[in-house]
């Protein structure tokens, strides 16, 4: 225990001058190019070891935001400053594609176990990412605790040790949950299901962000909803005001929003907006139902709130997995379905009987142990890390007039290519080279973002991830100056 | 390997003498309280080990039809003519409940936890049967066998290895099933619903058996989904006849049957009324959704053949899943949906995206070893045992104008009481004594079955469950004599 203390307290520091350092390049008083001051010097001036001086500046370096050059010293590489704007929101009206959206997505998603694919287009983190042995130790204890080897049935509810952990792990954004009020589910998607069956009938309408997972678009469709799309900025998430207009003409029945860490665009709604969203709702009574599957996955210092954090009615359903942080094969999700906790449990009875015993005892131990609390500190510092080495790889491969998101979380960079890019055309001359990306047409039910692209940061940069993006970001200049 | 074959070639030995004495003891040549020959003497005259002859007469005594007395010898105990009725299929109209079957349900299986409870409400493997340490093994292997430790997303039709085992496992029952045909499941239930939603609107009228296991018209009233209720009889399932007759004006949509022992009446309807069942529902294009769960728990000597076996059009979706041969809890099912397989894979993409990986590589990997074939070897054994110690002890116990439906497999009789009784009444006296049964009448929308229960006898006999079966006996005595 105390040394975990201790090797805190170093992360702490090292991590703290790091930051300084950051905001000083961030605000050019340290311009690119410049020499940042020797390791020995560092550590004389702030009174800290050679030893964390340099973890700060490796730190700096993965960030892809300082260089070594041999024999010379640490260099400014790429400051902020040099990165795109941020996307703007379409306005236009849909170009007519020549193929429809949902087999764009099959074509998009069925040549992914190709070897050696970059596989720019799935958000979720890479197999180098999951701590695999650790998961297999914890579903042998699993087997091992349970008095029937996990063969049996979960009560309804799900594994109440697991909701317990759960529970827990809503006070990071200050949720007084207690596991009565949890159940699980297999999957996030499932509980979107459970949720939206809860308080819809088929021929309802649910308003969505937009662009959104070309996932909850198909759900609605299946489950007969009709979808009235609200538009959803990289800056602050979903329009709230322009919701609110629309709610006085039209019969919205429930909401399904993504506000930390919205796929495609990445969007982190403000504190003060998810506030402002619960109440405008409740007034109304209509219920918010809240994905919050990247919740965890941000890169600032505190994990940021839920919509749920303002839910005084218990009109916000709150959904999530382990999917995008564990294990998405393990199927572990589970919902805080506020006051529409017997319909959910009625439709889970009815439907699934009840989630996997083995894989929710497994990733109960996992949070209990402490492991998935390590394990997301490290997740995070990498999608981080990730996430500004391939800005930095797609401001300079890209053309100069290209527009990225900066998210403050998850797994996805939405980009604005120029006006006159066809992004599943791109697609399609990529796919060819083994470059997988997610065109914008996908992201809505009527293929309107066509210029836009959809990157994932999954996968920790190398070579190949290097090479790849430059590739793509010629075969975008191939498409702008060569028609 | 050799080991292993003159294994079976002993237990084979032993139980065609069981058998061939089991017959005599039926048709009467050997009589209640009829001594048996002696060991040595059956020894001598069939020419088999003493060792052999003692095996028999223990198979015999485990059945309950002979009984050992000390210094004496065995001893014919309880011929098959001992052995009440069949039930009827009630024709009155159904009794004005004060309670409605939702709550009925709900009050039946709430109090399952509590310790000492005897669970003859539950139709379903108890824990003794359950083969846990190898379960557990093949999850150790599963995990080191996969690449990613089974922590990413299965291929969307789910583990091919599992296919290909199931696949294999259809040719018992003469189906030339290849892998591609098969789609996986998190349980038989999640099956039956994607099969439900691919061939059906809400609205819609699906023809069902009556009784039938209220998880089903549960799940057709969650779908939106009218019923259409078909008799079903102890002695040969479902009445095609009464189906065929009632196409002709009602407009049913699709069947669902259970033609394999069904729940709770425990019928196995015969090969030729499963094919004409078929190519009658064929010339009208109707689907057939066929609920195979309890197929593999047969007491005969061979597997019972599926509708799906006579299947020519793809119009027979077969559903199953290993939740009542070994592990519930691990959510383990399967479809062969004949045509209607891109409906279903869609389904199951949108809603759940995959199956558990973990569970479902356990599984297969335990279907691939054999461990499965001979832990249902030993399964069926037991069952069959069971079913008959369970018969004896109601025979004996329960008053003399009850009438026992005769199963061929699966875990549940089926007891018709006096008209007099109400059986909710009767499950509410038990449960007072830790005594669980099912009323009948939470086997139907209507409550109908009001004087029926059923019994699951998938716990094996001891000194609790005698005592438990005469207690009930006592109970509805009391309720049929003292009103």
């Amino acid at each position: 225990m105390i040394r975990d203390t201790l090797v805190a307290e170093e992360d702490f520091l090292y991590s703290r001058i790091a930051e300084r350092l950051e905001l000083q390049i961030e605000n050019k008083t340290l311009k690119a190019g410049d020499k940042l001051m020797s390791l020995r010097a560092l550590s004389r001036e702030q009174g800290i070891s050679l030893s964390t001086a340099y973890k700060a500046y490796v730190e700096l370096e993965n960030k892809g935001i300082v260089e070594a050059r041999p024999k010379s010293g640490y260099f400014v590489r790429f400051p902020k400053s040099r990165y795109p704007k941020s996307p703007d929101t379409p306005t236009a009206a849909p170009v007519i594609q020549k193929t429809n959206v949902d087999d764009m997505i099959r074509t998009v998603y069925k040549t992914l176990t190709k070897e050696g694919m970059l596989r720019f287009s799935v958000s979720a983190p890479s197999i180098e990412l999951i701590p695999e042995a650790k998961l297999n130790k914890a579903m042998m204890e699993a087997l091992r605790k349970s008095s029937s080897s996990c063969t049996q049935y979960e009560e309804i509810q799900g594994n109440s040790e697991l909701r317990k952990q759960i529970a827990r792990q809503t006070f990071n954004w200050n949720g007084n949950i207690t596991e009565d009020q949890i159940v699980t589910t297999q999957g996030c998607m499932e509980a979107l299901v459970f949720c939206l069956k809860a308080v819809t009938q088929p021929g309802d309408t649910v308003a969505i962000e937009s662009p959104v997972y070309f996932g909850i678009f198909n759900l609605l469709k299946m489950l007969g909803l009709k979808v009235l799309e609200i538009p959803c900025h990289p800056d602050n998430g979903a329009d709230i005001e322009y919701l609110e207009k629309a709610l006085e003409t039209e019969p919205v029945k429930a909401c399904l929003f993504v506000p930390n860490f919205s796929n495609p665009v990445g969007a982190l709604m403000p504190e003060h907006r998810k506030k402002y969203l619960v109440e405008m709702l409740a007034s109304r009574q209509i219920p918010l139902i809240e994905d919050d599957i990247y919740g965890e996955m941000y890169f600032g210092k505190t994990r940021p709130k839920t919509c749920k954090s303002f839910d005084k009615n218990g009109l916000v359903m709150l959904c999530s997995s382990v999917s995008k942080s564990l294990a998405p094969g393990y199927r572990v999700g589970w919902c805080i379905p506020g006051k529409f906790m017997d319909n959910v449990l009625s439709n889970k009875l009815t439907q699934t009987v009840s989630a996997a015993t083995p894989t929710q005892a497994a990733i109960a131990l996992f949070f209990e142990t402490g492991r998935y609390d390590l394990h997301m500190r490290k997740l995070r510092k990498a999608l981080h890390t990730q996430c500004l080495r391939y800005m930095q790889a797609i401001s300079e491969y890209f053309p100069a007039d290209i527009k990225v998101a900066r998210p403050q979380g998850g797994y996805v960079l939405w980009i604005e290519l120029n006006a006159g890019i066809n992004a599943f055309d791109l697609f399609e001359s990529a796919i060819k080279e083994d470059i997988s990306i997610a065109p914008g047409q996908i992201f809505s039910t009527d293929a309107r973002f066509t210029n836009y692209i959809r990157i994932s940061f999954g996968k920790p940069f190398d070579n190949a991830i290097d090479a790849g993006l430059r590739r793509l970001g010629e075969l975008i200049s191939l498409q702008q100056y060569c028609k």
